[in-house]
């Protein structure tokens, strides 16, 4: 990169009633300052004051703004920059691009802001990564996940775990130079106490991915039971709207339906199913299919069933799935007696404020409301794996007492692994792939 | 209003990589302060400073912030403010919002921001008008006319006719006083002249309302002509797109459909029409009375016709509107001579370039770029209409020698009238019409 390569973008989205264009680069103060009017030239301003005036193309003024300088080191960026607060048009925001790309400035590619940031060894990537996922929070707990990343906590835990290995390797390492010697300097019991130290640290971020994805993704909830219980009615009870075709005829909901509801700042995806039960019909089948597939992919299963029903078909669930049984239909009848059912009347949307407590208290969130680190971001994910993986290996070298040379190998691919997180270790394409998926402008 | 009432409002819509929030209102800085935690607190800093910090709820931080503070009477309000730069996230915003609104702050009414600016004196009722005009524009033009009144000559000129009918009127009104000796201290001729140049000046800002409207709403161009002469297929070529629906069975086009196109800068409403011809068809001489009202309604019409049409039917046009004949189907024959007539292949987009022009030519938009004041709000345009009125009735009561009593009358109407404008003379009912159009933070 140039020392001289200006970007520019609108930092803010449009229609609102004023937008901000943002300029970074070294030189960006005196490139505004050559299509700008005010009381005194921004050349002599100093970094973090605000200055009024407008903005030219010669003699046309194209805007009344609010210009905010930023010298470096003191930026976003780390460089020299600028803000400007325009009237909130399309037109106008277009009109100082063009005047400032005129000047020299290009438009800045998708998280360019944030790619030299990361340059600047301002944050690193995974707070980069963290300030889109700030961005695109909509809860409390997408915004408490992305604040502690961002906020470093995280980054800092990564590092320490890194050199940890990164002294265990370099001692393991040494042993490689006087390998005719067939000294070890590092004590075998001991490193394996300090991988499995390692490992455990590793295995809880692994574990956490659930909560974190979970509350990226949404809690995916499937409503099963076996036809004309109610499911479709449940699910709109819960949703308050009529999203899900309902009908009295068994078998109407063919496809699953997915609706997302945010219970206590939880979002949860609820799959509505076709009814389970044996059927010919190729349609309905292909539903059914498709329900089974939604129950497997499922953090939580609902069963619906009714107090008409002889006996409970409860699904298979596996270890990290959560099962809720719930009677529908308890406006027909007062007698029934499931233990730790959920009782419903869905109709008469009574008994719902229950299941609502009951699935927001099975995704317990105190942990991230108190900042404890959760891995939310699929590519952190497969590193962590990846590091788990090498850190397994490691110790199965330990145990088995094989070559050093395969011991360092698995112990490098941990702090690789656990680099690539952070972007200590990183390539042309983990960065290009990291911010293509930022915004413009950030 | 109180002089601690506060209000909080984003000034940006959400979606971008930042957001800006706003606060207005004595105290806003210390408001700003308590949920605040900088280097240093904000209570000190001076206008036009930049200070970088965290916003929290007590212990939890929600987010790393740019707070800019302005100090009364240098803000657009005029009164103290401060902006609050956050990560583009509606949840932060939200909680910052939150935050504020328990400090005390209260959520802006639309346009709520402009108001206190007027309030202020900052500006007055036609610069803030301007203002949510320049948010909304898209063109240059609508940019020009926008950015021209904002900028005061609009409220300068309409000023200066205040200024002169009031002295006019204060000197009939002496005479009043003086009533029972009849006399004139106001020499009618000369009351006449000035009359008339004041009348002059409203009469050309009425006139300019055609050509502003045009450039806000779109000029609107009908296209016309007899069944299957290809008016669609012209449109869509204009279009460069399938918009309209094209066959070639005769009487296709049923309703009126409408296209917006911009050409050099200018906004055309298009509307495709039913062929003109007679019939029995219900649905058909439905259409054909509308296309009879986009004739009258229109400011350009577009006649197209064939080389296979034996005659013109041009339609009847005021002195108003303008008149385009256009021969399409051009290659299908090369022998076709009408005057004065556009020549094109709609089928092969051919010609369409001459058509566009010749379009573009008829709405001249030089004296617009200029900075010519341009009427283009509807509002003042009835006020206008007001004020001429009276001034016309004020030159008869002088002509017929009618009493002083009614020519003061009709002074006063028309001084209020052009008052009403720059919101001199006002109302609450004026005043909340003009801001609840505003939007929020503005």
């Amino acid at each position: 990169m140039q020392t001289n390569d200006i970007i520019v973008a609108p930092a803010t989205a449009m229609g609102g009633a004023i937008a901000v264009i943002r300029v970074s680069g070294k030189g960006s103060v005196d490139m505004v300052d050559r299509i700008f009017l005010g009381r005194q030239p921004l050349t002599e301003a100093k970094s973090h004051t605000i200055h009024y005036g407008e903005i030219r193309d010669y003699e046309r003024v194209i805007d009344d703004v609010v210009v905010a300088v930023f010298r470096a080191p003191h930026s976003y960026t780390g460089e020299e920059s600028v803000e400007i607060s325009i009237h909130g048009s399309r037109y106008i925001a277009s009109e100082v691009i063009r005047l400032l790309c005129e000047e020299g400035a290009r438009m800045a590619e998708a998280g360019e802001f944030s790619q030299r940031a990361l340059l600047a060894g301002r944050i690193d990537l995974s707070q980069a990564e963290a300030v889109a996922d700030l961005i695109a929070a909509e809860t409390r707990a997408e915004h408490a996940i992305a604040s502690t990343q961002m906020r470093g906590g995280y980054s800092r835990m990564l590092d320490e775990l890194r050199n940890e290995l990164l002294d265990i390797c370099s001692l393991v390492e040494l042993e490689l130079d006087f390998s005719e010697e067939d000294v070890e300097f590092a004590d075998r019991t001991q490193l394996e106490n300090m991988l499995d130290e390692v490992e455990a640290v590793v295995w809880r971020l692994m574990q956490s991915f659930r909560m974190g994805n979970a509350i990226r993704e949404g809690v995916r909830v499937a409503i099963v039971g076996r036809p004309n219980v109610g499911k479709s009615t449940l699910l709109n009870a819960l949703l308050q709207d009529n999203r899900a075709m309902v009908s009295d005829i068994p078998g109407t909901t063919r496809d699953t339906v997915e609706e997302n509801i945010v219970i206590d700042d939880i979002r949860f995806r609820f799959i509505d199913t076709a009814g389970l039960r044996e059927t010919d019909d190729r349609l309905e089948k292909m539903g059914i299919e498709r329900t089974e597939m939604a129950i497997k992919e499922a953090d939580i299963i609902i069963y619906v069933t009714d107090p008409s029903q002889k006996n409970l078909e409860l699904p298979q669930v596996d270890e990290r799935q959560k099962l809720l049984v719930v009677v529908n239909k308890m406006d027909t009848t007062d007698e029934c007696n499931i233990e730790g059912a959920i009782y419903v009347s869905a109709r008469y949307d009574e008994g719902t404020d229950k299941l609502r407590d009951e699935l927001s208290e099975l995704v317990n969130l105190d942990s991230v409301y108190q900042g404890e680190v959760v891995v939310s971001n699929m590519r952190h994910a497969y590193a962590l794996n990846d590091a788990h993986m090498h850190l397994n290996r490691a110790k199965v070298a330990i145990k088995e007492r094989l070559s050093a040379e395969l011991l360092a190998e698995h112990l490098r691919g941990a702090i690789n692994a656990l680099g690539e997180i952070t972007g200590r270790i990183t390539s042309d394409d983990i960065l290009s792939n990291v911010f293509s998926r930022f915004c413009i402008g950030k």
